[in-house]
């Protein structure tokens, strides 16, 4: 991949669903473990419970996440998983990131 | 640098002031560019007036970037510089990011 200038960075291409700081980190822990509860979520990138919820729904309307909820006990448990579309969106937007982090470097 | 598996990766050192997508936009093209005015980071951004106009007031409350303003003919003329303590904090937002891509790259 040839590097390029720094100026010619395009911020535009760069896909918003992921981009969020919250959602960047809920996309990146997922590419890194696979699947992951709410609760594990939370714990890593601490946050509340509020905000994880409405950052996943994001995803889950994007398509880039599924979300499975099942009673375990007295508790309810979500459970998440990066989709096929959600592994493909994060690989373009590191692509990107990796053509600004060359331009810097 | 040791490659860091993704899901040690941790949104929350990521800069919100740099993060955010025009901000992001801006201060790569100073890192290319240097300097540049208003019109042209508007163009190369396709962003409305008002939005480019408070993303560069973040950056300016931050201590990021410098605005000049000078009256040139009949119009006034914005002149952007990165600052050293923006140009340290796009670094370091970089190196945050060049962990993000080797480990999922």
């Amino acid at each position: 991949m040839k590097p390029e200038p720094a100026d010619r960075f395009d911020a535009n291409e760069l896909d918003d669903v992921v981009h969020g700081r919250v959602r960047l980190g809920i996309m990146a822990y997922l590419a890194g473990a696979g699947t992951a509860d709410f609760v594990t979520l939370q714990e890593h990138l601490r946050t509340t419970n509020g905000n994880l919820s409405v950052h996943l729904g994001k995803l889950e309307e994007a398509g880039y996440v599924t979300l499975e909820r099942a009673i375990v006990g007295k508790r309810s448990r979500t459970t998440v998983c990066a989709t096929a579309k959600g592994q493909t969106a994060l690989r373009a937007y590191v692509e990107r990131m990796a053509k600004l982090v060359q331009a810097l470097g």
